[in-house]
């Protein structure tokens, strides 16, 4: 199961057309409460689509009761009528959960477009077909279900190859259990900050929108910020966090985050894994370092070597290109004194040519870098994949 | 011709054995005088091969009577012994320039390890053949012409499939003409502050080492620090002036900054063309800005980014993938009021769609992306290749 683990959670996925393959597009996930807390972060990008400009104006209130999203079209740049598109799309999922059955309890009175939380993937400056897409808004809601969580996840899919859904158990401090789930999309354009990515996280705690929010900060800082599969950064990443408070369960703000944060770091590992068109998964830890910045960022830095990347792709156990990264950064270090290990094996020592790198392989998806920077105890990971003609070939025909 | 172009420069190139292929891989370029001026910058690379932390430190002088260059391997981290091979280069340089008839006037004294600058290009971690080496730089020293600047040329490529070679011709305010001439390698690995990349730049003039560093800077700053194929840095550029003073023309700063300038705008492009396994030369062009910095920043994002350079290669006119670059600066924009062109069509206008992306062609290997970020006068133009399949092949099977 997924977002539908936790309690209180309806949704479903359906085909509204939107793609021209036929393939699931339109998601609804729905908070039936008793709570409606919610926070969010969204990308870092300046330009960003229609949907991240309204949602983020939206969960400023601290709740969501509703999140709509389609993978028919990134709704970027795609002029006035793209935002009202989104709009109208709020409009009528509060609508439709005003009306009857399928609304949230009464006593929350009626569901307006602020309620509820809009996203979209696909090619920028393309506008979905606004009936197709209201239509599938309709059909989404007619099949909301308390197992619609797999649904859901198939219908956020654009290059995924396979949906991405986690879930996680935690309990208070009083014993009582809580839920949290999660699913993602996202292939390609994993970046700082998130990237072309979709994430709902849902849980069941009884907790209000600060402790939300706080908890999925410390979550997306340490998962979805440290993935970086192209460097490149999407303008519609949007990672949406939701209370329903159906099982009484009030965790602190420590116990939310490792549950939200498990959930976080076993989809970002999906996502990596899934990466478009990736031979190799690797992950690059810095240690040593001064400062945790500084981990970071040379971690980063090798992330984005597309001359390592490629030669990981050619099984070559380059470390040069690995040190030639690590000196573009204003980490503190001594160019003389760096050790590089790759899947354990430390080829690099002092600067210098250490164990033979012949004895490395790299065969396996895993590749691991370990880059030890002698100035401090602090450590980070940076995941990222490997350049290939299968990432070359995904992306030179993607919109055509 | 090339480095020998301007009077009073000798150069040579011959084959050493440092390359398994047999071809040219050591080349001398000797400065006969009267001046021995000279000026040079690095990379800013933090960690630097053996050649580049020597004539960092030999420039410091202001002075140079020879440059004497490998291609058979970077000799970066290859420990201490690395070090003392390119001092023991220099040293030998300067004892086959101080005897007898093939060095410099006899009033100028003995030339030391000290008045020759030391370059190499190549694999990281590798340590060239100390005899192979020296034998090599005796032979180019046996052979060194006035004519010698395209066997020098020659013998440092790498992957070039062609040697860069550029002259231009000034006058003083005197009416005295002076000679520019230089000769570049690199295809790869070319980014912001050089990278792999060797370049040599002769000239007759006669100038001082503040002169001619203040012109070298000014030169690079436009020209090679705005090559960006694909966002890594090498541990081995180097960019050398050499004056010789032999024409007696005494240009100022920006008389001969414009020729300088010429040059390495030339030798720039050239390594564009050639570089490793491009199909397109792209040039961005970001004007409008509020600062050339915010022009040069927006321009690199753009460059540096894998979705839209493989779009390129893919002959997709993707603007979408240029937003979403430019949205990840800092520079002074609006982000619902940008322009952009494709090859001179405004496909994207007031940040929503513009022209049809349909009328543009990429079938040409020339493309302009044109970025108006109509927020201030100034201008900036950065270059970059595609993302292609050769790329990725190229740079996963280099070492191996």
């Amino acid at each position: 199961m997924t977002v539908t683990a936790a309690q209180g959670f309806r949704a479903a996925g359906v085909a509204a057309g939107l793609k021209s393959t036929g393939a699931p597009d339109v998601a609804l996930v729905v908070n039936d409460g008793p709570s409606s807390a919610a926070a969010a972060v969204f990308t870092s990008n300046r330009c960003r689509a229609n949907p991240v400009l309204w949602s983020a104006e939206a969960i400023k209130t601290g709740s969501a009761r509703a999140v709509v999203l389609n993978s028919g079209g990134a709704n970027c740049y795609t002029g006035a009528e793209g935002f009202q598109l989104t709009h109208a799309t709020a409009e009528l999922v509060g609508e439709l959960l005003s009306g009857g059955g399928s609304g949230p309890r009464a006593e929350d009175g009626p569901v307006g477009a602020i309620d509820v939380q809009v996203c979209s993937t696909g090619l920028i400056g393309l506008l979905n077909d606004r009936d197709d897409l209201l239509a599938g808004v309709r059909a989404a809601h007619a099949e909301l279900s308390d197992d619609g969580g797999a649904a859901a996840a198939a219908a956020i899919m654009t290059t995924d190859t396979v949906s991405k859904q986690s879930v996680a158990e935690g309990t208070d401090a009083a014993g009582r259990a809580f839920t949290v789930g999660g699913m993602a999309k996202g292939a390609g354009m994993l970046a700082p900050a998130l990237a072309t990515m979709l994430v709902v996280v849902t849980t069941d705690a009884d907790v209000d929108a600060a402790t939300l929010d706080a908890a999925l900060r410390r979550a997306t800082r340490v998962t979805f910020d440290r993935l970086d599969s192209d460097g490149c950064q999407s303008t519609n990443d949007t990672v949406l966090l939701m209370a329903s408070g159906a099982s009484g369960a009030s965790p602190t703000v420590d116990e939310l985050a490792e549950h939200v944060t498990a959930v976080c770091h076993d989809l970002a590992l999906q996502l990596l894994a899934d990466a478009e068109g990736a031979d190799h998964e690797i992950s690059i830890e810095v240690r040593g370092a001064a400062s945790e910045d500084d981990a970071v960022e040379v971690a980063r830095s090798v992330a984005r070597s597309n001359l390592f990347k490629a030669a990981v792709f050619g099984k070559d156990p380059n470390w040069g290109r690995v040190l030639a990264s690590v000196g573009t950064t204003s980490a503190t270090f001594d160019p003389a004194d760096l050790d590089v290990a790759l899947n354990g094996v430390w080829v690099c020592r002092d600067s210098g040519p250490g164990e033979p790198a012949t004895s490395v392989s790299l065969e396996d998806r895993a590749v691991s870098v370990t880059i030890d920077l002698k100035s401090g105890s602090e450590t980070a990971t940076v995941w990222t994949n490997d350049l290939t003609h299968a990432y070359v070939h995904e992306n030179s025909a993607y919109s055509s």
